[in-house]
């Protein structure tokens, strides 16, 4: 299969395309690096991003950040800043790629274990997650030509855990290289609407 | 109790009215109509709601508009006029009001079935609700002051069911008094962080 990948430099991403790359086609796109440039808060960077691949047979987000920060303090804006980036960049992925799928194709977003069990400041990750989680169990039921949608939910993970132990009071670190066989088990599976925990 | 009922002119909001003005002080706020007048979206009209209430004890937002369209001809500023008005109207009026309830308040926001149960071109709402389902889940563990916050799902409404059931085949529409009640469960009760589902 031909897979585009954004957010491919990143450390979920560099697992994804570890796990994918030894059977498949891998595009790697990121905001500032890769093979191919796109910017997921822009329409036309997308559209841009699809005239250079041409069709492919899954789209793989792993980017997107949201707002963390204490709830008493929080601004519209900052919660905002969460909705554009992690929650409208990944749903503008899907939108627009959705045209730029073969048939029977498939679209994997990311979110996190915070769509379910919230930490202190992280009400936006937590709206966010909930949100793009919402998007795929409702888009699966639209998509038409057999294309699938899922979202692979992953705890915090190793690679990253000395920066965020702090905030995860308790949680159990999962290495990437376990949260890159979801994304195989979207990519490859048959099913959709569905939300891949690896927690 | 003084409760600030945002969305007061609406069906829904008509009948949390009902509900509790026999027992409590109702400040009625609206976008076009209603005692205090108020655009969710605007940072500088929901501050100045609460010059002119001065504290409350309650805050209940039923309004909110989100998109309703076919997946395969949705656009991304489409979808985020939804994220602006019910997602981001609703946790303004959460965010900034959390200052100006007194201790032991609560924030009531409202949702839909559509949450959980997806409809055709319905991908937008399924978002939002969940969005704020989950900003409501989190915030939850937030909020000091014993301050709380819920949320109402309720299904379709009985008393607009004419132009909704083509686009809820099989639903079982609520009359809006009976929603109502779960608002008054969610003010007068002890429960933070709930989703009182009406269906």
């Amino acid at each position: 299969m031909k897979i585009l990948l954004v957010g491919a430099s990143g450390t979920l991403g560099r697992a994804i395309d570890a796990e994918l790359s030894a059977d498949h086609e891998i595009l790697r796109a990121g905001r500032g690096s890769g093979d191919f440039r796109v910017d997921l808060r822009d329409d036309a960077s997308v559209a841009e991003l699809f005239r250079a691949t041409g069709k492919v047979d899954a789209i793989v987000a792993a980017s997107g950040n949201v707002h963390f920060g204490p709830l008493a303090e929080m601004t519209p804006a900052q919660f905002d800043s969460g909705l554009q980036d992690k929650l409208l960049g990944q749903v503008r992925l899907a939108l627009i790629g959705q045209h730029h799928l073969n048939d029977g194709g498939s679209i994997t977003l990311t979110t996190g274990i915070l769509a379910e069990e919230p930490i202190r400041q992280g009400a936006n990750a937590t709206a966010v997650n909930a949100a793009v989680e919402g998007f795929a169990r409702a888009a699966a039921c639209e998509l038409g030509r057999g294309l699938r949608i899922n979202v692979v939910s992953p705890n915090a993970l190793q690679e990253s855990w000395e920066g965020y132990r702090a905030y995860f009071p308790g949680f159990e670190p999962v290495p990437a290289a376990r949260a890159a066989l979801a994304y195989r088990r979207s990519v490859e599976g048959v099913q959709s609407g569905r939300v891949y925990k690896v927690w």
